[in-house]
């Protein structure tokens, strides 16, 4: 493991490398190959789509999870704050107004907030953030912080993992009516529309990093930026596996 | 748990309330009372005290707590950085001191280096932060964040967690020389050092504390933002509970 993952502190923007660059091709697969760590193998998630979770636990994954699509359009205000180009802003902002939404199109975090009502936590709850675990609350909003401290291109690589997401989607739009009867219809609405909205980021995104990260250190300063989205991802499951899985929320025993 | 809690979204710095204000006692006693969720109680921390974790647990405790000793003067420096009062300056720039230390006196960080070695961890190993599991480094880095986003009286409030640390740096000075006899004895420097520095601190924030919050509200919002640090301190102790107890640090199953 010698990736060069930007924390906060021991931050190290390129190790030079007597290596060659990856060409293009190499280095978008590199980036791809590391769905291998995406949050759907997580052993949390595994249990919620094979149907193994209680209700308890998906309200829970449900609420934690709103802390991070209320984060989602702060994140991307940040990008656009660190952003000189207007070309750039033009085509980064329409993420905001997914999440955010507009009259008559209410956006993800109104979508989210439909999927809370589908699985029983009244929209008030969510909005409250009150379920929210602190372990979920870091990861996330060090994701907001890494927006607001990189450059614009190191956030736009930062969101990559939105190659992964369509799968993750596509197999709750598959599998949740079967083993959870009980959560309502109208709350697979967010997952159909990230479908498309994350193919069509996704290629935006891909082409700042390819465009940008062009020497061996710089591809490797990347592939340490998407690894440390894997990780925000993964830790925000492993709060939740200790709360509704262990069964050890913080302060359990005192 | 109707604690105002300073997440970085739904971030409420006071919410009005027809409660009359606590007493400076009645105040103190509350911030003090907070004790009983200090992560001495933490399960990972009771089997620490009892002499249940194995070296590769120990070593996994002083290389993550390592990333929060390097964090504290920079996280100081942030408030320094947010404070226009010389007089409050020079106070706590001996904070910053004590960890960084001076010629002739090397300070805490170098005191932890010298813990690490007595534990068998070479100090490039430390200074690498290559132990450093993510849930540990997004806590640390949102204790930074904090200092940096708040005003310097909230930053001196989220301190007062050095009002418990002389008796949890007691505690390991008085169990671990039995339990773990294959640790140096220059491994208990920090700990000992840290009992008297500890005690002369929380004088400083808990003055600063208990000048600036005055009112009910004030004092609530104190409150959550000394749950905020216990939480960051808890929230530590949970990964490494994943990582070295349930052995499932990040990715063990990909």
């Amino acid at each position: 493991m010698t990736l060069v993952t930007p924390i906060q502190l021991a931050y190290e923007p390129s190790v030079e490398t007597a290596e060659p660059a990856w060409s293009r091709e190499e280095f978008e697969a590199r980036l791809r190959s590391m769905e291998s760590r995406y949050h759907i193998h997580h052993e949390f998630h595994l249990l919620m789509n094979d149907g193994k979770l209680d209700r308890a636990a998906i309200r829970g994954w449900v609420a934690n999870r709103f802390y991070y699509q209320v984060a989602i359009p702060v994140k991307d205000a940040a990008v656009l704050s660190n952003c000189p180009h207007r070309e750039i802003r033009r085509h980064w902002v329409q993420r905001i107004i997914d999440h955010d939404g507009t009259t008559g199109e209410e956006g993800g975090i109104e979508a989210w907030l439909q999927l809370g009502e589908a699985v029983g936590l009244p929209r008030a709850e969510l909005l409250s953030h009150q379920h929210v675990l602190p372990g979920v609350r870091f990861a996330v909003d060090a994701y907001i912080n890494f927006a607001r401290r990189s450059s614009w291109q190191e956030a736009a690589c930062s969101s990559l993992t939105e190659m992964f997401a369509p799968t993750i989607h596509q197999r709750r739009l598959d599998r949740w009516p079967e083993f959870y009867p009980w959560i309502e219809p109208e709350g697979y609405i967010y997952f159909r529309k990230r479908l498309s909205e994350a193919r069509r980021d996704v290629v935006h995104g891909l082409q700042i990093t390819l465009d940008t990260f062009t020497t061996r250190a710089e591809q490797n300063h990347a592939v340490g930026i998407l690894q440390f989205k894997l990780d925000v991802l993964w830790t925000m499951l492993d709060a939740m596996w200790m709360a509704y899985v262990e069964n050890k929320p913080p302060y359990h025993n005192v």
